[in-house]
């Protein structure tokens, strides 16, 4: 059994944002040279989401329209999360509903995907650097 | 370490359903002669789910409920997604809810399971032929 | 390739909680002697989560207060699920919300965590004993 690690980092301006980042998890896997296996990707904090759909400018408003609506990030005082002085709790929430982490198939050297799965770092407290996890494991 | 791969293809009448798919995932697992790993299980569409929880008719209609409530199919002009000529952004947010995959212990040749854990196929955008992949790595 | 198995055992006395089950998890994985590789954890109960957030008091009362909004348990008559004689419908849907797994790279025979990442074992039907499967694989 081969294995393979990388980080990418992130730094986004927004608060919140949704970033394709299927190019960099495939350029790992050609690095890693693994043909038959799995890849993790998950972001190394938990205001953040490595989800699977699709890349398409409407449904990422969407996305955040129906996420700002589940937990909104104002007024911050209604969490007991921001007594803490953070103001985040609603990004720790909206990462939940989204999901931490994908794991994919590699078959012969590919990501094994259909016709429309793009990997997208969503962002939920951002102005920071951040990294991505990308962890594989095969042959 | 080897690996496996099948398809699994449906192609549900009704826009949305709840359908188990633990029985062809077992005979997937025992195609594969895998004793000891994991297995993936997810659609390679981005407007269903794998999932796992109950088989009993009144949670699976508990689930269609809560998901229409939270996302509701109408008035389809509610999301930006649905300007594209798709009638579907609240499916691609349902999937992100109910989740896009499944990873399953392996143990001694069988899915490593509690009494109750029962894997599913969730359709949120039906009518059409659709595919589930079954990778599963290990020795 | 190499595997291991453990099973992690809660009863916890309030219908709904979470603990941070991090320390259990580095235990097993020490005991594994795997250095490289996969670790799957989730609960074999289907009224129960893994996932991975903060370990901030604050934030598990605003997790507990948003899925509590989200899918109340009372009145337990309005969940079809509950006609079997069973009050926890509600469980079941916090749980896939919350999400039933987490996969987590190992590296140099260690978590591979960010500063921040905790698993929590998320239990919202209580008054039980209940598993928690530790499943690895690697090298």
């Amino acid at each position: 059994m081969k294995s393979f690690r990388k980080e990418l980092w992130f730094n986004i301006p927004s608060r919140r944002a949704f970033i394709n980042i299927t190019p960099q998890v495939e350029d790992a896997l050609r690095e890693s040279g693994i043909q038959e296996g799995f890849v993790l990707v998950n972001p190394m904090h938990i205001t953040a989401s490595v989800y699977i759909n699709d890349d398409e400018q409407g449904l990422l408003h969407d996305y955040e329209a129906f996420l700002e609506k589940l937990a909104p990030h104002e007024p911050t005082s209604r969490y007991q999360h921001n007594n803490t002085g953070e103001d985040n709790a609603d990004a720790h929430i909206k990462r939940q509903v989204m999901g931490r982490e994908v794991v994919v198939a590699i078959t012969n050297g590919k990501l094994d995907f259909g016709p429309w799965e793009q990997i997208f770092y969503g962002e939920f407290d951002g102005g920071r650097r951040k990294r991505v996890l990308v962890k594989i494991i095969g042959e």
